[in-house]
């Protein structure tokens, strides 16, 4: 056979953001008054489709009107729980412009995630290029109102239509967008937790480190039962040191009181069982940053120095603190989702460890200067390394 | 609103077999030949569906011909893996009628996934009547050949269409079939395995102990690492002793000489990380039925007594077994899709422990004995219990 037979020589296509082709929507929905908005159950009026396959690569990129997927019944998506996916939003600066917020990290994330879960490499770069596409069709979707953004979700799915429980060699990637309204509305004051030990959602070795589906199934039925018993989100620990690991679906930070009057900020380490979350990673550098004296996180005196520590935090620790008066300042957890939110409470082993709550929406100094802080960079209000990024 | 109010008193409907509705296929497909067969990848004629929402509960079940199904991007089981499943087998008996074998313990653990994962509850008995009615029609699919099934895939998504992190209130049981050939075809003798520790899929008080899709995306990285290293299945490690838990999606089982002439067959216990396996009870139960003199299994000296142990197992026992001439007798993995198959060595910590290879098949005189006897009352050439049900 000549080497340069082409059907046989030529390599998978990669994923080409050029190749796109856009069918747009002819007649565009209404868009749904701010004061109706829940969070995820929105669809708008396109969303972006891009399909795999070991003998073709990745196909033409598509922008077409929203509508359900039709999958084989023997999909490794639906049988094996091959699918991962990303969260993160878009918001409107002070000019009107669409700001992205560290958009490479979730790519760099989501190509990690498919990874661990041995499903086709893809370019993160195009993958964004694509999605940038996607949000000037639906720009008119991001809600105007403070607080507001456009939430993004990039999916991948594992679409190998056969029972042998293999990797899947085919694969679909979509992303969605849905409008998003402030996380907490109305008179709420921070979430209370339930500490759960029994249900390991995450652990040493295993997939926690990463976004995966199959992270969250798991931790459904424990949640249920925190509800029950009157808290928001579980807390879940681990190992017999009651670890603490994450809450829900945030990161936790700690600001304890020191001695010599600064502040020790302190949040689990990336051990491999709790998501490296990008909002964690901003409260770590804003933290670095404001006791540099780089910059004055917003109402934090620039003399208040933050002692950044990743280490293991148990609940016997958390418990001493709390009985400690003014020892614990603030508990707050944090994600794209919340950005940042006040713990009010944690409910172990039949009692409750009550947090200091304060005034306005619930956070503490810290707590605020961080969200404020956030806040203003995904608005382009401030400018911090070049995390903000225009999309045009 | 008066107390009778139709629209607001109904409770949502339970799943009810009677209501089931059947579609043919107007030109069935054509057989395929047995020698193509591979496991997983045929599709049948005809699949079962029926839909759960919150609202009206069960819909009337339906069988249609095979195909997609339709789905809303933002669904529960391809955002977070809502997915769960079941395997089991219809085989040809000695009369030519088809036999499910303990179909009830598949069931019950189908049902037992679902809460596991908040799944809406349903009536495993009404399940099992409409699997029946599918069988009944894909009849011709049983594979005549001996060693061959009829594979039923029972599996249960989530299609809450809805973004936010919450269980599905929505769900969709679907269950298609598939015909299958012997799992080992050829002159291959058993299978090897690589035992890794890093990569913990399974942990105490998780979700191993339940057939969740969840439980296997997580290891399909680890098994790609593992066949490059030219072994056919990972064995699953568990903490610093490196207790023995699963192999790929088997139940592990070790048979070791005694010095009083007897057996040890050791198995790991049920606590949670490994899938309590059918196929592993029916080990259990054979066993003890050798011993106590209620049967003899096929080709086993009657006199040969088998003492079962539920314990855990570490890798440094086995190795120690393995370096004592004679001591280990047998080591096989067992379930549905095999039965049973002798494992030829367990790559561990850079060297390969060997392990006995019989003639034949591999297997040694007690795995074949179970091999056989579970043959034989899986056809109905042999009753045991009331494990066998005939599919009228």
């Amino acid at each position: 056979m000549a080497a340069n037979d082409s059907t046989t020589s030529q390599r998978p296509a990669e994923l080409d953001a050029s190749k796109l082709v856009v069918t747009t929507l002819a007649k565009r929905k209404p868009l749904p008054p701010m004061e109706s908005l829940v969070f995820g159950e929105t669809k708008t009026d396109h969303m972006l489709i891009i399909n795999y396959t070991p003998a073709t690569g990745w196909s033409a990129p598509v922008i077409k009107p929203y509508g359900p997927l039709s999958l084989d019944p023997m999909s490794s998506c639906l049988q094996y729980s091959q699918n991962v996916f990303e969260g993160m939003k878009v918001y409107l600066g002070t000019n009107g412009e669409a700001r992205l917020f560290r958009p490479n990290d979730n790519m760099a994330r989501l190509a990690r995630s498919a990874a661990r879960l041995a499903l086709p490499a893809f370019n993160p770069d195009e993958l964004l290029a694509l999605i940038k596409e996607l949000i000037k069709l639906e720009l008119r979707w991001i809600p105007k109102a403070p607080g507001c953004s456009l939430y993004i979700r990039p999916t991948i799915i594992g679409t190998r239509a056969a029972l042998g429980a293999v990797p899947s060699d085919s694969a679909c990637i979509f992303v969605i967008v849905t409008p998003a309204g402030p996380y907490f509305q109305g008179s709420k004051k921070g979430i209370s937790l339930l500490a759960i030990g029994e249900n390991i959602r995450l652990r040493p070795g295993g997939s926690g480190g990463h976004k995966l589906g199959l992270n969250y199934a798991s931790g459904f039925l424990p949640q249920t039962l925190a509800s029950k018993q009157g808290y928001d989100q579980v807390l879940w620990l681990l190992g017999k040191s009651e670890k603490v690991t994450e809450a829900g679906a945030m990161n936790l930070f700690f600001a304890v009181q020191r001695r010599d009057g600064d502040v020790d900020l302190i949040t689990p380490p990336l051990d491999g069982t709790i998501l490296p979350g990008i909002t964690r990673a901003c409260m770590l550098a804003f933290a670095e940053a404001h006791s540099t004296g780089k910059i004055v996180l917003p109402g934090v005196p620039a003399s208040l120095k933050l002692h950044v520590h990743e280490r293991p935090v148990t609940m016997g620790e958390i418990d001493v603190f709390s009985t400690q008066i003014g020892r614990i300042l603030e508990v707050f957890g944090v994600g794209t989702a919340v950005i940042v939110v006040p713990i009010t409470r944690i409910g172990w082993r039949g009692k409750d460890i009550v947090l200091p709550v304060h005034e306005g929406n619930g956070l503490g100094q810290i707590g605020h200067g961080m969200w404020q802080m956030m806040v203003d960079v995904q608005t382009g209000k401030t400018q911090f390394e070049d995390w903000s990024v225009v999309c045009d």
